[in-house]
């Protein structure tokens, strides 16, 4: 476990100077790993140990270092396994061929290159396959294609795969080091922090809408439009979400998660929280649209609306609180009561005679949630 | 130009086998390329010229190639982009470091792959740097960095990057042959499809919320629920029309395309439908809400809704085909007539006493559009 001091640093790090500072050290560990990594060159004593395969080290920094730790990790991972699944059938395909004349042994190879290549091919072009496994794949091919295709000539195939793999494997050790025990940059902890402040931006426009639509007095008066911006962004949010979750799905235990890997759970959050925005963003439509009930309607509803407005934004904030606390959210016990209340003071108004409220549809759609 | 044998071919290939058809083509088109690239190796007289270089050639096919032939063409160049600039001044600061001692040479050397490392990683974190030029700027610290360090070791750098330059552009001239000459799959083309196969998901949309909102005869029966998968599909199509047209943009002319390349238009086209989408999910979900005007009332409103919802679905058909189609769209001339007096019906009927009908509010949203 980290000192807390070194611990305090980083949280300190994350809160207060952002996404901007986050950007620069992952720039200074991209920095130091290469620079570690080229000692294989520059020290004489490790030159003499690796020789020109040192270039495959600093090729793996390069290649493998992403802004997320487990982006990395799974990147790493994926070359390690593909590099050695590529090198195996490579030798056995370089084997196999060299049984054949010197002709014969180029016909199978070129056979085999094409088969495994277009085959390998097709499996990156699956969808589930693409999202998780697509890099693996990649060196998959280049590997074999390598190793298949060089085996002719290198006579000492196993001594170059292994001292190639030792390489790559410092290259990789070196950024598993910067990447996780330097200041590292948790894919988790983002996808955490987003969910929660998902639930503020609910709460902000809930909280807009019944504030704007109630604001205007007399019918002359224009409405303000209503800023929905943070829910239209939520709407796109899907896919980054779910690299986050197959990046946070690679990470090793830290922080307060233990071994309950909720991403699963975050993954169906966002696909909730995207349903009711959407219904918040049609909600503002109908209040932003040019046919409203009269003044007197709008009086009649308006206290009443306000309260569930208000009551909604609470919750959706205490329940991003309680995402952030990781603490049982107590919305359930102190919330729903009063949720339910309200919502029996909404179908009694909207069942009284001529009385229409169109935001309490969309009210009710959204208590119904809870 | 192609004869058109083979672009009948083509077309065929594209409309009836589609997707899955398209992929097996592309895995077999990266199967040739391999086993091509393969003869620097398998071919006495063309190794003799190239030598161990060759990995080079293999490797570029195997990470250049991509699906569209716009993302071939784009990485295939910033690779070779980023390889030039990273090894001339990966050579410059070799130079520069020679003129120090031993301990300075190596010194100046890691301070310059430090810095050029960090800057370099520091610009692909921006949002717009990333979204183009990633690979260009990865490359760049790749190349920099092996050049910068093993300037130390190899005496001939300039042989070297020479040699490793042409075995690079073979790997690129046969990744450009391949992906290009044969059955190439232009994201252009990918992205036209698509921008006029949206207007169909709108239309159908629309189609069917009018269907289905007005088969309801009496009070006891349910409404089934409105399909509309299509819009929702729509609400996330952001994140890949940007990158066709990113890709769209590297494809040089063909088809019917010429030099007015209309991928900025698209994209605005792709926020509009987008916007379209939500307009149009709001709508069913008012129509879904529990809420529901009388019999009377629906009855009432029944004819001019649906003849507005019907006008509506064949613009938007008459777009997208116009679209397809590449010629001047008619539904302005011919619509918009028609669409402006329904839309007067619309109004009428509203302020008509008691008639408040929801879906109207959103059809004259839809019909302001045009």
């Amino acid at each position: 476990k980290k000192p807390s001091f070194l611990r305090g640093v980083s949280s300190f790090v994350h809160k207060k100077l952002g996404k901007h500072m986050q950007k620069i050290i992952h720039s200074i560990k991209v920095g130091i790993a290469l620079v570690l990594v080229s000692l294989l060159y520059l020290l004489d004593p490790l030159f003499e140990q690796v020789g020109e395969n040192a270039m495959w080290a600093i090729m793996t920094v390069v290649v493998v270092f992403e802004f997320f730790a487990g982006a990395t990790l799974s990147k790493g991972l994926l070359r390690g396994l593909g590099t050695i699944l590529g090198g195996g059938l490579g030798c056995l395909a370089a084997i196999l061929a060299d049984d054949f004349g010197k002709i014969g042994n180029a016909v199978v190879v070129g056979v085999s290159v094409f088969i495994f290549g277009a085959v390998a091919t097709y499996c990156r072009l699956i969808p589930s396959i693409k999202k998780k496994y697509d890099y693996g794949f990649m060196i998959f091919i280049l590997t074999f294609s390598l190793v298949a295709v060089s085996g002719l000539r290198a006579d000492k195939i196993l001594k170059l795969a292994r001292e190639r793999l030792s390489t790559i494997g410092m290259g990789f050790a070196v950024c598993i080091f910067t990447s996780l025990l330097v200041f590292p940059m948790w894919a988790s902890d983002e996808l955490h922090r987003l969910t929660s402040s998902k639930f503020d931006k609910l709460a902000c426009c809930i909280e807009d809408c019944m504030k704007v639509y109630f604001s205007v007095l007399n019918e002359k008066e224009t409405m303000p439009s209503i800023n929905v911006s943070g829910c239209k962004s939520l709407l796109h949010s899907k896919s980054s979400d779910e690299s986050l979750a197959n990046f946070a799905k690679w990470e090793p235990w830290h922080g307060r998660f233990g071994f309950f890997y909720p991403w699963g759970k975050y993954i169906e959050l966002g696909e909730v929280i995207r349903e009711l925005a959407s219904i918040i963003l049609s909600m503002q439509k109908c209040l932003e649209s040019p046919m409203q009930p009269s003044r007197s309607i709008q009086h009649a509803i308006k206290e009443p609306c306000k309260s569930v407005g208000l009551l909604l934004g609470l919750t959706m904030r205490e329940l991003g609180q309680s995402i952030t606390n990781m603490k049982r959210c107590q919305a359930k016990v102190l919330m729903v009561p009063k949720l339910q209340s309200a919502k029996l003071d909404l179908i009694l108004l909207s069942t009284s005679p001529k009385l229409r409220g169109l935001p309490n549809v969309d009210s009710l759609a959204i208590a119904n949630f809870l």
